[in-house]
């Protein structure tokens, strides 16, 4: 029969489960609003119920095994989260090995950001490479780095902290303890912040800012090339640093692309002459949401591949 | 017979050729100077020359290949020079190919400053990580990034180049079309610069203020204190973004450390909540100038064990 892998998706306020075939096609999914607050023995219970019951629908020999995307750091090795704002019940829990345990199958945890970008390339905007950076702009910025096809995780799983790179050494202060970084000039947050700035009501939010852009605000239009300008700035890094052939953008200011582009593609371009030089790409990720789980899908394919190299070499 | 590959440094004024064993010893080294105005032929020619004198030497059958070292962008696949301030008459000459239809044996090409990163990983400041930054600080600032033991080139051979990084979105203005390059803030030209700036003599160098630095001279010693935190910004950024365990500094400034690392470790520490976080080093590099002639010594052996990879799995 056809393989499949599942893949789930931690993040935000749902749970959510897919089986994918290896082609990437979903096979099955669920989503239930997720119980963080009930603690992650309560979590894993509920993702071992979705599971059980997808395998029982779709079958359990073609299984390759269970990819999970967490909105955290993880330690790889011992598959446990290590440091989330988001989830911090979980900090320490044995999540791999608490679900391998019943399951009695291959679980791998990976960070969202990672799993999105993995996800991208391997059935979104990425399909024609192996190299490539995805922007997620949201409350914060994060970043997944694929270098060869595998995510660069960092020797403690720290990599791809894109929101925290400075863009202006002297720029809005951020609770990370530096002064400047991108997420405070370009986030979703960053654009409502600069909308009380610009005095359109203290409850003025990203999207409230768009929709001003949207009618020609001019003030409103100002925020999205400051933030195009930002973008820019940390694009135009890097590419310097990188050369990669692809850089990806996503999250919920999206939409605005034709508001915040120009001045960003302005940026990059005086910025890098790496980017001015040769055919690099910055495009819009066209998974959405969906990224993660998808990448998260992907990460059995993966794990799976490296032991039959790993076995054939040895 | 024992094996043994050779290295080729091309970078600055001589051509320096070194046969070194799989343990990372020299048997034998030579050193002329290079004469590059007579075009990439004679270059060829005398390289050629004198890796037929060394084989001679040691001995034919245990020669595992020639790695050569070059200052400018390196197509990987075409082994050509693609790009090159120091080397105009290199521009898309088959270097490779011209040695290896000569010599008969594995010829690899590979750009310095990834060489030199290659070389301190092998047997300098990196021998106990497969992961490390090079950042070589001279007349500009160059970079050598190893993922998993093997050098970042990125899609056209120009990652790392991380004197290009925007550490002043306002700073001063580089010869690449940006402003605030970390080179335009840190290098030994940018130390030149604001040497004069601060009344030193026209043709005041780096060296020079780096002695009026060490007769404490307030003024020189705040141009290293400037220099310090333009590359605490840059560390930083990369610390963020790549979570490796190691960074290391090498070049003509590097007696100058005590003068500018303490304002680069305030920078960092401010910075880059990563580094603070856990164990991450920034160090000086240990084999100075001989980093590039030992990385390119050491890519043969990677290349073999590369091919047996494949071999093992095809």
């Amino acid at each position: 029969m056809a393989t499949y892998s599942i893949g789930v998706d931690l993040g935000g306020t749902n749970l959510r489960v897919a089986a994918v075939s290896e082609q990437g096609l979903i096979l099955d999914k669920v989503c239930i609003p997720a119980v963080f607050k009930a603690g992650p023995e309560r979590v894993v219970s509920d993702i071992v119920t979705i599971i059980t019951t997808i395998r029982s629908r779709i079958g359990l020999s073609g299984l390759r095994g269970v990819g999970i995307g967490v909105p955290g750091f993880i330690d790889m090795n011992k598959g446990v989260v290590v440091g989330s704002a988001n989830l911090p019940g979980f900090q320490g829990f044995p999540v791999r090995d608490a679900i391998q345990k019943i399951l009695g199958t291959t679980i791998v945890l990976e960070n969202d950001a990672n799993a999105a970008a993995l996800g991208e390339m391997w059935i979104g905007a990425g399909r024609d490479v192996k190299d490539l950076i995805l922007i997620t702009l949201g409350t914060g910025i994060g970043g997944g780095i694929v270098v060869g096809g595998r995510v660069l995780h960092g020797f403690l799983g720290m990599a791809g902290e894109i929101g925290h790179m400075t863009v202006y050494a002297d720029g809005n202060p951020c609770g990370c303890g530096n002064c400047g970084c991108l997420e405070k000039h370009a986030s979703a947050t960053a654009i409502a912040a600069m909308g009380r700035m610009m005095h359109f009501g203290d409850d003025i939010t990203a999207e409230g800012v768009y929709e001003l852009a949207s009618e020609g605000n001019e003030r409103a239009l100002l925020i999205f090339r400051s933030m195009g300008r930002a973008l820019g700035v940390a694009l135009a890094n890097l590419i310097n640093i990188f050369n990669f052939p692809l850089y990806l953008l996503t999250g919920g200011p999206l939409p605005a692309w034709d508001m915040f582009a120009p001045t960003m593609f302005e940026e990059v371009r005086t910025r890098s002459f790496t980017f001015t030089r040769n055919g690099t790409r910055i495009e819009k990720a066209v998974l959405g949401g969906d990224a993660g789980l998808y990448g998260a899908a992907y990460l059995p394919f993966q794990t799976i591949s490296n032991r039959e190299v790993a076995a054939a070499v040895l």
